[in-house]
């Protein structure tokens, strides 16, 4: 029914990223090759250009790396509960739009599916990584609109 | 296999609709409702800013009717191509992201597809659209990368 053999379901861990991932099976071919993943954005580069010379910055080395336990976990549980194996599973870390399309590019990704919420309050900001995606995105990208007013 | 069951397919009538408008099908459910969208911007509000009184616009109503019944032949042959009946085509007049986020809205539509380019040139001003469409869609929408560097 599709083309769509390798897809690129980009989530951000919210109870939003099953829709995402639904939506993202209902689309893949049979035997579809299905890479979830998740970016982590370093700590510093999202409070660096607010505070650059504090000390609370010692501590944030620790802090990501049992951040990045707990993501691995949820991703992990997420993952079970669609059948996808582990290989199939990514913690990334750097600039979401940047990582994803790395990605998409070293594994020959044929469609990018990212969660989109309404460019409302604190929900602008994460409409906008769909938005970064799009940009410069060298395949296919399926935005799922995802909370309130669908 | 797939939910998409009423589907905007949102064409520009170039060569690369034809792409766009594969994709759409093979995403569609059996059975589904898919429409196909293309938008006339009206010549007053393209060039207006740039010759606010130029003496040629008097002509432009008739340019228009003209261009309009160009842009219909064109749109029933792709129709005709895919199989799709005269009235799942539309031509709309006005701003390209509003008029195809009204007619989603009209119609319940659960997917829009359409096509983006590069962002390079010309391409970009194409582009922009997809990314209008995006910003304010209350449903998923299917960014089909058309043009060089897929």
């Amino acid at each position: 029914m599709t083309t769509y053999q390798k897809i690129l379901v980009a989530v951000d861990l919210s109870s939003e990223s099953k829709l995402v991932l639904q939506k993202a099976q209902q689309i893949a071919g049979p035997g579809a090759d299905l890479h979830v993943v998740y970016v982590q954005e370093p700590m510093d580069n999202v409070y660096v250009g607010i505070v650059p010379q504090s000390a609370a910055f010692s501590g944030l080395g620790d802090l990501e790396a049992q951040l990045g336990e707990e993501l691995k976990e949820k991703l992990g549980a997420l993952g079970k509960e669609f059948g996808l194996p582990s290989e199939c599973l990514h913690i990334l870390r750097g600039s979401p739009a940047h990582e994803i399309h790395r990605f998409a590019k070293e594994h020959a990704s044929q469609l990018i599916v990212i969660g989109t919420h309404g460019q409302r309050g604190l929900q602008l900001l994460l409409g906008s990584t769909a938005n970064s995606v799009l940009h410069g995105a060298r395949c296919d990208v399926l935005s799922v609109r995802i909370g309130a007013a669908r």
